[in-house]
């Protein structure tokens, strides 16, 4: 997931012409010397099963969504396709912002008492998507904070955009990007007081991977803190629905929010849409530049120039999904993910291990003191066939972490318990 | 469609920080400053709806698809819905580059005798995306040529990477973008012996708004000007299926395309697919910058960090597309279109007025010699009730052109066939 090579910013084709070629490439490397961590997982998936052929291996690596979308959705999902081959059920193109009959559902489901209005969501084809375009809005001069260990899309499209600097391999951090220690020893929030000022700030909350989520009191810090540095949060609530205490699901919640921060979220997994692809990004109209021009505007500007709007089934069946049937059938599915965490947390702390998350998100977020997490991962698969996410993958401050996601069927969980319990040590 | 202001590359909220604020932009001024030429147009409508209520106003303006997709594509995303929330069918995520079938169906339906390959082809929401995607790998530094008059999309994102520089509104162009005149002076394709030389060079066929469908000779020029000149074409051949002569339908049917050339294409004209979602990109492992180093490494990555994959369902809808029946049930609705277009080429050459394009493309170019194209944009309106597009909007090349959509219900087609005999001359 750390790149150690930057794209090149001007490019042509062979002949001898003045151009800045590829950094740090040798063409003796293989062509895949840029693949991600997880690729390297799934390497080591494939040796495994060669290895062991009639192994069961359960997978816990890739937060991927296995329970079936319940019907109320995907029947809606079904007539809006079939109605297309009707003259009156026919339609072309859609709002590049998203139908607004989605973004006001949105708003009132799931943006209640906050203020945010449909006017100020933008429908999108997931926040992977929206996390980019943000970044092209951004552009390359921006300074970026990212949370140490962190998802790594922020990272890796900073890289992308030409933001990060050069990596640095013996701390395994890029030049130019502040990374924000987060830890049980500061209970998963950063020492804003030694935490540098820097354009934006990428928080998630719940966390991926350590499943911690935010409190109001530690929200209504960071939101401080980037109003008095002038700053802008870019907060990824993607796992709000798996909260199970009363931690905030959105930073809307707390006052003053709306003039520093931009909210990401998406239905992948609070509504198992991974392959059906919908999510959203609230920009506030409050949340301005220097000058006083609005973000909103920007952004507007990038979803109608860079995107075409999100598929019109997909959306139909996120409008399903805030239906009240569809919301509470939902529910119900979180709750068997949330309980499947449950088991998992359970496992490892029969253990003797220190678990972190696995109560507001989908993840544990196990430690082992002074190991390597590339050996911790591999020592589960070779004993139990479970795969599960070394947390370097997640950046330094993710080193004696592993991390294992909680989708999967029960029985499997169950059995990745047991497994867990009896031969892993 | 052109902007006058550029984003700005650094933010801040409002604080008195040092930060490049937005050039060019009055706090005065409307908060959609930004608003392309096509909302320009919708104000038009809106204000002559308000004018005359009782006016039946036909839209041959935005080239949004209209006639029903064929029921066997249909149906085939409503199963792959439904089947979601089985535990059998349940997907999902998806590999970010495209389900493996549908780019081999693209590749040996499409690209049949071209050699591309199914890992060639990258499976997208759509060609909108795919060219700021592109933008993203390209950066703010290479320098940019496009046809004009040209689809917009390529100018709007060069102007938000940072590519074009300055517009100078004298003129009406970018300043660090070049611009190939395509008119009927030149048989719509550029004297590429006194074009500068570019990274990139945009190139639409058939082309958006003119019609013209390079021949063979005309692309092995172009090929063979970027072979010369180490650059890369960007060949977007969205209106392929329109073709009616045995002009080519992809640049790879010409050799040495695969080595300067990377082709995007969409379902959206091609299958009504305009809300549905899907497009893709071709990127032949023969691309390599000057170094070496192959274009498709780099856009692999740009696919699995900027993006997720295209929603499975309307992957599902592509591979209906590409079946036997699902193809010559889409021949037929592209027949319907073309058909509407030979309606509305004869309308206006009945008044003795120069048409360009319908032919191989569903768009009309009909030449308005020494008239400002929005004067006659307001004529047509007032007199006939009918929208089009004002060929300044695709650039100063389009200047005393309108381009008119063929996309409509066939009695839609017809009555403005009557309008244009009977109330325009």
């Amino acid at each position: 997931m750390y790149y150690s090579t930057m794209l090149s910013s001007q490019i042509c084709i062979p002949r001898a012409t003045v151009l800045q070629s590829r950094k740090n490439w040798d063409s003796s490397k293989s062509n895949n010397d840029w693949k991600p961590g997880i690729d390297q997982i799934s390497m080591h998936e494939t040796e495994h099963i060669r290895k062991y052929p009639d192994a069961k291996l359960i997978r816990l690596g890739i937060g991927d969504t296995t329970e079936p979308i319940p019907e109320i959705i995907t029947s809606a999902m079904a007539e809006h396709a079939l109605a297309l081959s009707t003259v009156q059920g026919y339609k072309g193109y859609g709002p590049e912002q998203g139908n607004m009959a989605l973004r006001t559902a949105i708003a009132e489901k799931l943006y209640k008492d906050t203020g945010i209005k449909g006017e100020e969501i933008f429908v999108s084809d997931g926040a992977q998507c929206d996390i980019s375009r943000l970044q092209m809005l951004l552009g390359p001069s921006v300074t970026v904070t990212v949370q140490n260990p962190t998802f790594p899309a922020y990272l890796d499209s900073s890289v992308i955009v030409g933001q990060a600097g050069e990596f640095q391999q013996e701390i395994g951090k890029y030049r130019k990007i502040a990374y924000m220690k987060c830890g049980p020893e500061n209970n998963f929030f950063p020492d804003l007081s030694t935490t540098p000022r820097t354009d934006i700030i990428f928080f998630c909350s719940p966390n991926n991977p350590t499943g911690h989520a935010a409190s109001w009191q530690q929200l209504k810090q960071l939101i401080e803190f980037a109003k008095a540095n002038g700053s802008i949060i870019i907060y990824d609530s993607a796992y709000s629905a798996y909260i199970t205490d009363s931690s905030p699901r959105s930073i809307f919640e707390i006052p003053g929010a709306k003039e520093v921060a931009i909210e990401i979220s998406s239905f992948s997994k609070f509504a198992g849409f991974t392959g059906v692809r919908l999510g959203w990004t609230v920009v506030p109209e409050e949340l301005c530049y220097s000058n006083g021009y609005p973000v909103i505007n920007d952004f507007d500007r990038i979803v109608c120039t860079c995107f075409n709007g999100a598929s019109n089934i997909s959306q139909t069946g996120g409008l399903a999904c805030l239906s009240s049937d569809g919301y509470q059938a939902l529910r119900n599915v979180v709750d068997y993910y949330k309980d499947n965490a449950k088991i998992i947390v359970d496992a490892f702390q029969s253990l003797g291990l220190k678990v972190y998350g696995g109560k507001n998100g989908p993840y544990a977020w196990v430690h082992f003191p002074g190991r390597n997490s590339w050996e911790v991962f591999t020592e589960i698969l070779e004993k139990t066939h479970i795969v599960t996410v070394p947390g370097s993958g997640f950046g330094p401050g993710g080193e004696e972490y592993i991390r294992i996601s909680s989708f999967g069927h029960k029985q499997s969980i169950l059995e990745a318990s047991r497994r867990l319990k009896n031969f892993y040590k």
